[in-house]
């Protein structure tokens, strides 16, 4: 008695700076398995992506030739191949970037990313997760707001998208916290004091210019009175949350907004806009990811 | 004929978190020598402060004993010995805390630093920079600017440091342009384009919550339509100085102002405001420490 293999029909990748993930996928859309590594785009030589690649996805590979549909950093000029930028506004999903490949089993696939040029944005990968949503709620109008390293928020309207604008947040975070004086006060990871985050973000909402003058408050506070490292922690996420929500304001004020991140960067959001009395729904950034490939991948064998 | 070698009669020393400066001094403030390296006290063992203190001036003493006065991170709870923060308003200079030596050569002095109860603030060498300017000026009625790593804004009066506030704007800027994906457009070293940095400054000024988008801008606008090093640069100065006039405005805003900080960050300084109307006079931070830790001097030996 042999064990039947079952082939997929086409493989995703979500190839970011810093990681990179695979499903062997069917054609309806479901995961047969999946891997991934850290091996992010940033950490890969120019003649290296398809060999990494492959080292990924060996074992998925038949007889015939598997399409492979990427998005992400992969599609940057530093990246396998550039996926020239689409001017918003637009759909979310463009032509397929095709890459020519040494191994005749894979047929490769680049999505490409979007750009704003009246207030110059640019975007990588936050167009499939944007995909993805709208293949479950294509009449979707409202926000939509990515949170990560660099956060997007998204105007989308008749299935398209309209404007955006990113922040540094995620990553003005992680420089402060672990590299800066406040280092001292803050320690590696830890839990985030409720009060402290939405008074911060309460406080920076009404006084942004304020945040010069509260980010050393943070070690100030600590080296007079001490103070725990949630309370440090909360205390610099809310300055820097609260800074992004004042300039974002334009974007979830009065609009729907649901939440396209991981599932704790959906709850950290979701706490600092319900403290504005604002409940934003949420949706997983890998299910968005995966559903907008699959998106993709239909009109690719349409 | 012997050469006569003239000792000392007190030594100077500035001890930060990541240098060390000191001087060898007659009693009437002159210069005889001076050394320094980057053993700041950061890199120093706790039981290793005179032996460190030791090897940068032991050519210095003679056969009695030389007073040593130090400022800076030297007197923090992480350093040699916790000269302990004093409460503004008050003079710059309190009384010196004695470090007991194991060498009696030495007669080891730290100058406290200043904190702030109201608005929870603290320093640590500026205090000195402050008692020098006033031991020239000793009516000086405004503010004293103090740029640097964490730049200090000192409302002065009567003698007296009334308020300060401490702004984290040259940490963030290294941070973001050396370690942040604005590095990428940055680079290392080089100019600052003026026009994008007054620019970027009355943006923020005008409307700081506006920081949070313009950050990423820096990085967008020279992906879509290329930007010099030195512009993206001015950018990113312009606008994390920016937000901290915005915030420091209380400060500034019609009164003098003297800045006290090296010469590169003085001129810096001197352009931000000077775009907005306004004219400091400049002096340098090295002789204004000097001057300081020269007046703590003179009453010691009072």
């Amino acid at each position: 008695m042999s064990e039947e293999i079952t082939y997929p029909d086409w493989i995703a990748v979500d190839w970011g700076t810093s990681n990179l993930r695979v499903w062997a996928m069917t054609a309806e859309g479901e995961v047969l398995a999946e891997n991934g590594s850290d091996q992010g785009m940033s950490d890969v030589a120019p003649d290296e992506f398809e060999v990494t690649l492959l080292s990924h996805i060996a074992l998925w590979l038949g007889s015939g030739q598997t399409p492979v549909i990427a998005c992400g950093m992969v599609g940057s000029r530093q990246g396998w191949g550039e996926a020239p930028y689409r001017a918003v506004p637009t759909t979310p999903l463009g032509t397929l970037h095709t890459i020519p490949c040494r191994d005749r089993r894979i047929a490769m696939h680049i999505l490409p990313g979007l750009k704003q040029e009246r207030s110059a944005d640019v975007m990588r990968g936050e167009e499939t997760q944007i995909a993805g949503y709208l293949a479950d709620n294509p009449e979707y109008d409202g926000i939509l707001c990515l949170p990560g390293t660099h956060t997007k928020w998204a105007h989308i309207s008749a299935g398209e998208v309209v404007s955006f604008q990113t922040f540094m947040t995620g990553e003005m975070f992680d420089l402060l916290s672990h590299q800066s004086v406040l280092r001292h006060s803050i320690g590696d990871g830890g839990g985030l004091d409720h009060e402290a985050f939405v008074g911060a973000i309460a406080d920076t909402i009404s006084r942004p210019e304020a945040v010069a003058t509260q980010l050393f408050k943070v070690r100030a506070v600590d080296l007079l009175y001490g103070a725990d490292p949630s309370v440090s922690r909360a205390r610099l996420s809310g300055v820097l949350l609260g800074l992004e929500l004042a300039a974002a304001r334009p974007y979830w004020l009065g609009q729907p907004v649901v939440l396209i991140g991981t599932p704790a960067l959906n709850t950290l959001y979701a706490k600092a806009l319900s403290a504005q009395g604002f409940e934003p729904a949420a949706c997983d950034a890998n299910e968005a990811t995966l559903k907008g490939l699959f998106a993709a991948y239909r009109e690719l064998v349409a």
